[in-house]
């Protein structure tokens, strides 16, 4: 009955909540555990080792919890290790990364690919290593955008603000001649309106929350975990912080009001 | 896919893992979800709406972890109002009261029955209600014994003074003739050796927690809810506390290594 089982996701924070989103569009049958370490976030600035530490905590708290699949729902977790969260988890275990690539290599025509994201995730190198991994012949333009996260968790997304952040950003890359933009941060698809009239109607932006649901689906198909019935689901939500505001951000994003309860780590 | 979710069981602290213990035994197929809310124990001393609030937001809490049947396994949350958590769950509930009393019903000559228990279930008459519905006829001899908990609790059940202090609350009942007695805490079962040398082998000693999880079998088996595989379990323990102290104790009690977690009501 492992199809019957939970679908985890685990971010630094609310950000991954644009992957329930996902999950709810293109999986409506999947039940969800969420873990938001809203306690530690944000993990940009963090070491990877730091970084990875939580993920084993988060990774064997989630382990408890029946879970058949584990999305690391947050690019700067991904980033800081996914090889090492594979080895620990015995499940099968997606990242952010690679399925924002390999969407956007299939839409580039022009070769000119830019990814935006937390410092952390771009200083990492994580995008670029992917890349030169999987299509050496491509180019890589990268932007941190630090202001988006605090954009979007100020609710200030449709505000002037918001527009002239995203020239400054972006502009170059539009410029540049980039045709196909990875937002490589969970939390941009919130802004993707801004981001969209900033880089023109030319230029493809590829969400790495719904690119990672998709290729969820794929692998679960694959491996016999999808799970059938239309019946109530249940879903999971807990967070290392207070429940209270990340509730409010949960039922603004989702439009749906949700349980979420405190967890503490580490005597686990 | 009904009864593939888990046995919840909730308890004010660690006595409840008696019962976790018989569920191991006479159910080793399903899953536990246990709640100890040992930030707020003991219940026996606080008044019947107060630990009614406590019980709604557990089971508030359980119903998020996709079970099928709730075990109030401790008397006091049982005694300070049954009905109405069967209310407010939508889901199979059973107390520990009631089906203690029915087996003590059904090992009685003397027609003379003992209870002992906490103070805030003696005093709450819970034992005495049931057992004059049940029952009018039957003569019900009762015994708050408030230090039995913390002999458990203090690693004391093999002690000179664990003898003394049961020679001191029990001696009467074995005197007035009682030929059953219900051990009516789920700590009790730890210190059956002593009990039973108290009241002498002709005293027949019934075990709330293994009367409970016998009729939880038999309403899941009635009902289909009993779970067929024998794969790996995972079990879930949340505790409203410190999680370090309770596995300890688990470890002790149940002879096996937990993973819990400290989660905080209120907020969900």
């Amino acid at each position: 009955m492992e199809n019957q089982k939970a679908v985890a996701l685990l971010d630094s924070g609310v950000g991954g909540l644009t992957v329930v989103k996902e999950m709810f569009r293109q999986l409506p049958r999947e039940k969800i555990v969420y873990f938001g370490d809203t306690a530690r976030m944000p993990y940009g600035p963090r070491s990877h080792e730091v970084v990875r530490g939580f993920v084993y905590q988060i990774i064997d708290f989630l382990q408890t919890q029946e879970v058949k699949f584990i999305v690391v729902a947050c690019n700067s977790a991904t980033a800081a290790g996914l090889d090492y969260y594979k080895e620990k988890a015995d499940l099968p275990l997606l990242g952010v990364i690679e399925p924002g690539v390999r969407a956007a290599l299939q839409e580039t025509r022009s070769g000119k690919i830019g990814v935006i994201g937390t410092s952390g995730t771009i200083e990492s190198g994580a995008y670029q290593e992917v890349l030169r991994r999987m299509a050496p012949g491509v180019e890589l333009f990268s932007q941190a955008c630090p202001l988006f996260v605090l954009i979007v968790e100020n609710d200030l997304v449709h505000s002037p603000e918001a527009e002239r952040v995203a020239e400054e950003y972006l502009g170059w890359l539009r410029d540049e001649g980039v045709d196909t933009l990875i937002m490589g941060c969970t939390h941009y698809p919130l802004l993707e309106d801004v981001i969209r009239s900033t880089m023109g109607p030319g230029v493809r932006l590829i969400s790495s929350a719904r690119e990672t649901v998709r290729e969820t689906r794929a692998i679960m198909e694959e491996k016999g975990l999808l799970r059938g019935q239309e019946d109530h689901l249940y879903h999971r939500f807990y967070v290392s912080g207070r429940a209270a505001p990340f509730k409010e951000m949960a039922a603004r994003l989702l439009h749906d009001n949700i349980r979420a309860y405190q967890v503490i780590l580490g005597e686990g």
